[in-house]
């Protein structure tokens, strides 16, 4: 299954997953993260300098992973292929911002730092709880 | 960082956590689990015939992470070498049900399973929030 089923769709607007990336040293590195499902996409908005978009770039593979904190047992674990593209303009980190009240990223990063949008394109979507 | 900062300590608390293995096809398989921190070590109690222990068994490099349920932006991330240790007896699997009300793996399992314990030994740990 590489669609997400509607039980858990809700779970697409939430205001945390996590993103597990392949480390350098062979671990997983896993984080919290903001996220935007945005025309049907699951699209986060990363800094260029962090460690997870230099494990993405070495290896594409990672997975995304969403638990409903009012019942942790019901989860959507999304394998997927991260696709990475330039966000000079903020275009994208801007559309993101507005689903967290207004944040301008381009006040939170430092000057010559530069932004990357990373959608996943899922290979398995996994669902637990309903 | 191989220790568990006193910040962070009530995450080991927790009903649940993530445990991020290695699939084989190389993407990271995810999934949400009960666990017991005994003596000061994260334990889970897995079914032997679970993917994610032929996965630890192919690789042992994983990471356990908690998310706080009641303020997602505060984690405990552990990078961790997994050892692993038959539980015949389910000596341990019924240490860790009695955090879960006394929930009987016996019960749980079908005959002829075998259960394991999966001790993380800490590489790396990485907290975030407050």
């Amino acid at each position: 299954m590489t669609t997400f089923p509607e039980s858990h769709q809700d779970l697409l607007q939430a205001d945390v997953g996590t993103l597990t990336t392949k480390g350098h040293d062979g671990y997983p590195q896993v984080t919290a993260l903001w996220f935007l499902f945005d025309e049907g996409v699951i699209k986060l908005s990363l800094n260029a300098a962090r460690q997870k978009v230099k494990n993405l770039q070495a290896d594409p593979k990672c997975t995304f992973f969403v638990l409903d904190t009012a019942n942790p047992y019901r989860t959507l674990e999304v394998r997927a292929q991260a696709k990475i593209d330039a966000d000079d303009d903020y275009a994208f980190a801007q559309k993101l911002g507005t689903k967290y009240g207004g944040v301008d990223f381009g006040e939170i990063d430092e000057p010559g730092e530069t932004r990357v949008v990373v959608s996943l394109v899922p290979v398995k979507v996994n669902t637990y709880g309903s």
